[in-house]
Order: C-alpha cells, then structure tokens, then sequence
C-alpha cells in the first residue's frame, strides 16, 4: 500500500464509517454488508476524490460524504460484476454471490446504488449529481459492450479495449476527480484539468490491474492467477500477446481463453507468453503513456493543496503489487 | 385493458417514445430495449403519476418526463427481477436472462436504472428526486426481505407478506402517484393523499397479481401458470391456503413449493386449494380493505382532475384479468 497522508487517512476512515452507518437497516443487508466491507478494499476512488476536494472553503463531512457515495457506487458495481463473471472470488475472499446466490447480489447491488443516489440527492448539488448519474450509465454501458466485445474474441482492436477501459474504470476515476473538484469550487479549466487526470489515471490503473492479474501466477497477490484469462477475458497484456505470437500459441491461447480448468503445465505456458519481452513491453509503454497524460494534466495543478498527495498515488499506480 | 381517456392515452404513448429515445445510444443496448420493450407492459405507474400530476400549471412534456422515468425505474426492477426470479418468462415472452443470459440482464438493469437517474437530475426536482431514490432502496430492501423470508416458509406472518408487498410493489406506486402530486404543486395534505392512495393501491394490486398467477392455470392469460408457487414464492393466496388447509394438504403444499416441474394433475390440486372458499374469501377480504383505502384517499381529492380517471383505474384493479 503506497503511504498516505495522516489527514487523509483519517478521512479514508471516516469514508468506512459512513458506509457502513449508511448499509446498517436492516439485519441481513447489515450481515452481507459485513461480508463485502470486511475485506476492505484500496478506496482508490474515494482517495481521488478526497485529494480533489481538497480546499479551506469546503468542510470535511462533505467531502467525506462526497467520497463515500463514490466508493458506494464503485462497490455497488463490484457486486454486480460478481454475477456478471461468475467469479468465485473477490478481493480474495469469496463473493457475496458464491455465499448468497446471484439473487443476493443483485439485489445488494441495487441496494447499494440507490443509498448512493440518496446521499447524492441529500448532497444537493446539481452538476455533481448529473455526473455521477452519467458516470454510473457509462459504466453500465461499458460492461455490456465488452460482453458483446468478448463474443467476437479474435477480432477485437486495441481501441475497442481502451474505450471498454475508459467506460469500465476510467470513468468513475473521472467522475471522482472532477465532482472532487467541482465541490473545491475551483475555476472550471481546473475542474477539466482533475477530469482528464483522472481519465488517464483510471485506464493506467486498469492496465496495471491487467498486469497484476497474470503476475498472481508467480506473486502471492491473495488473488487466485489468470482470473481474467479463466473468465474468457481480453485483457491488455493478452491482447497485445495475440498480437505478438505465432499462429500455433495463438490457437493455444484462444482454446483455453474462458476455461475454468487449466492445468498448471497450460497456466506456466500462458504466463510465459505473456511474459515475453514483446508483450511486456508493449503493454507497459501503454501504462506509461497513461500515466504521462495524467502527470501531464497535474503539472497544471501545482498549486493545488492536492498535488504532492496525487503525485505519489500516480506513481505508486505502475509499482503497486495490489 | 381498462378504457383509459383519449389524452391521457396520447401521454402513455409519449412515455414510450421517451424511454425508446433514451435508451437507444448503443446497438446492442437497443437489440435489448427492443426485446423488453416490445412485450409492451400496462404502465400502470406512469399511468398514476401522469393522473396525479394533471394540472392546469405544469407542461404536460413535465408530466410526460416523470412518468418515463418511472416507468424506466420499474423496468430495471423487473429485468433484475428475472435473474431474482430465474424466470424464463416475463410478459408473456422470453425473459433477457434467457435469450441473454444473466449478465446481460444485470448490466441492462443497472444501465436503464441510471438512464432514470440520469432523467431525474435533469428534471432537478430536489423532493422528488429524494422519493424516488428513496423508493428504489425500498424496493431493493423489499425484495432482500423477501429471499430471506422464503428461507423459513412455515413461519411466514401476513404482516411479513404485507411489508414485503409494500416495499416491492406498494412503495413505486407511492412514489408514483406522490412524486405526480408533488410535480402538480398543489397543498402538502393532498400529496400525503396521493401517497397513501398509491400504497394502498399497489399492495392491493399485489394481492390481484398473486390471485391472477393462480387463476392463469385455468384462464388463457398469456402468463404461465403457478407461477409464483413453482418459483417457490409465498404469495397471499397461498398463505390463506396454508392456514386453511389440513395438516396433510398443507404438508402437500411445501413439498411442491418450489418446485418447477409440476405434474398438470398435483398442479390442479394446487389450484382447487387455493380456489377453496374459505381461501379465496379471506384473500378477496384483503384485497377489498386496500382498494377501500385507496378510495377513501381519493374520495379527499374529488376536486382534483384525475379524480374521475383515478377511479376508474383503481375499480379496474380488482377486476382486472392480466
């Protein structure tokens, strides 16, 4: 975990605390509540937005509360990517749909999306609303265009990655920023400024993520390996491996791609595919092109309470093992 | 269909046009809304809320804008409802989760319950927006309670019927009707009204629905037929059964409950219990105490200019046959 800032981590637990007050009506929400939140997860979102509220002329609560409807909306999508990949694990321990069936996680989902548009109504800021409404619709629409994307596995483009990419994490990365800043009441080219940072940031932090999905086969991440490649998923590192090998480690790769049950001999094979200097490096020089478009964009925020903060959260971005 | 005025018709019509606008940014999200969509549904809470907004001072585009977005609210809960469900039918026709599988149904939920977010905040109604946000939470928890409830099916209270009943489907009609008050402007003790007619109209449209997926085994409705007891729901009617019934029937009852294939002749001696006399009156008493309720709210608004229409619609619940 990269370090952060004493005030903010007291305001990242500030965000845990509103959660959990916010999800404790009634007693089964409360105990598959407990399940979610007690494998916490890193908060990035709500970070990004508490770095970008950050200013004299806003209280605290507000920004924490604008945090915790962030990290809400992020969790509520979480749970409903459980279903959505079927996957067993998450945040390395079981998810909510392997313990309370598909059913539970649905409706957890929803349960958790609408108190976040309750607390967005409660906040009362028009523009901040309108956003995250958007933000949460695009994400939707992300998922639904990679799931029509995968069907077609052999034919996809680096474009239609980065734009599921964008849609996926990007956007509430995007989202957290700019409302973040919306609520430091900064002028409207620093507001673009945070969006755009953070934009580029989320799609780094989706392709490290990618990468981090294959390094579980040799790392103890907590993570179980090749997830993404299990669930039938074209993730950077595999599409730019498809791109990189000969014809025969390509017809090998799309015949496991989606299989559940591949051998530790077949997963070796897949790592070291992707592990080849082409591929690695391909895929990292897409990371930093992210991450120099974010470093960018807070170059003309210096001035900003936030920027020495953000700094190290974008650098640790590429060197995070989580 | 019950006769519904010319204007009022023209509205409808308006609100489906909206919802096809809104959701039609993307080719795989219209394939979707084309297939839900087209098994066309009653719109029975657009139709409350076009009725109680009616009002010489708000532009009927208003009215219109409100009713999509409920109308897209209750959409969301029923494209989710299938993967609650696991229902292969919904309409009439395929259910998204069959044709799509329950990704899609997950993620198109989540897309058209922000559309009607998305709406809300443009429609920039502070109190409304908070109803509604409010009433989808509701409706989330509701259903929650629900799943629970089923897990001890012998010990199932009519309160427990009735709570889940009021957030499920009561609380949407709530909204409807109070959210359509509140658009029309008109003293605070007739929003409270509406609000109190919509509740008990829509648990009593409950109660018709569950009378009305018994009564599918022996009318043509286009619905499958027990329904609900093959999906192992306990629904009023066979709660009053439950009580009514003999150890040895009742024993009967659970062992099927649930069950998804069902004999034609066990299914026919489901339906004989449930059309016993005793069961059918006890379930008919309850239906008649909340469409007496709502009448007594509306008779509080027979100046309003829905009043005429408002009663036709709650008389045409109880005799209603899809």
């Amino acid at each position: 975990m990269h370090k952060i800032n004493k005030t903010t981590q007291i305001e990242l637990d500030r965000v845990q605390a509103t959660i959990k007050k916010e999800l404790s009506s009634e007693k089964i929400i409360q105990e598959i509540y407990e399940y979610i939140f007690n494998a916490e997860g890193k908060k990035t979102r709500a970070l990004i937005s508490l770095l970008a509220s950050k200013s004299k002329n806003v209280k605290p609560a507000i920004r924490v509360n604008l945090a915790s409807i962030i990290e809400l909306l992020h969790t509520a999508t979480l749970v409903h990517d459980d279903v959505v990949d079927e996957s067993e694990r998450r945040r390395g321990t079981k998810s909510v749909n392997q313990v309370w069936s598909n059913s539970y996680s649905v409706l957890m989902g929803d349960f958790i999306y609408s108190k976040a548009f309750i607390l967005m109504v409660k906040l009362n800021i028009s523009p901040i609303l309108d956003e995250l409404a958007k933000a949460t619709n695009d994400i939707a629409k992300g998922e639904i265009i990679q799931l029509e994307l995968f069907e077609n596995r052999e034919s996809i483009k680096l474009k239609d990655l980065l734009k599921v990419s964008y849609l996926k994490t990007g956007r509430l990365f995007e989202a957290s920023a700019k409302t973040g800043a919306m609520l430091g009441n900064i002028p409207a080219n620093e507001i673009k400024c945070f969006g755009l940072l953070g934009k580029a940031l989320g799609i780094a932090f989706q392709i490290q993520d990618d990468l981090l999905d294959y390094e579980a086969f040799k790392l103890d991440t907590g993570k179980p390996s090749l997830k993404d490649f299990k669930e039938g998923k074209i993730t950077f590192p595999l599409y730019f491996a498809m791109q990189n090998v000969g014809f025969k480690d390509k017809e090998f790769l799309l015949k496991y791609l989606g299989d559940d049950h591949i051998s530790k001999t077949h997963q070796a094979k897949i790592y070291k595919l992707i592990q080849s200097e082409e591929t690695q490096r391909a895929t990292k020089t897409l990371l930093k092109k992210y991450i120099d478009e974010a470093n960018r964009h807070l170059e003309s925020l210096k001035h900003h309470p936030c920027y020495k903060e953000m700094l190290n959260l974008i650098t640790f971005s590429t060197i995070r093992k989580i």
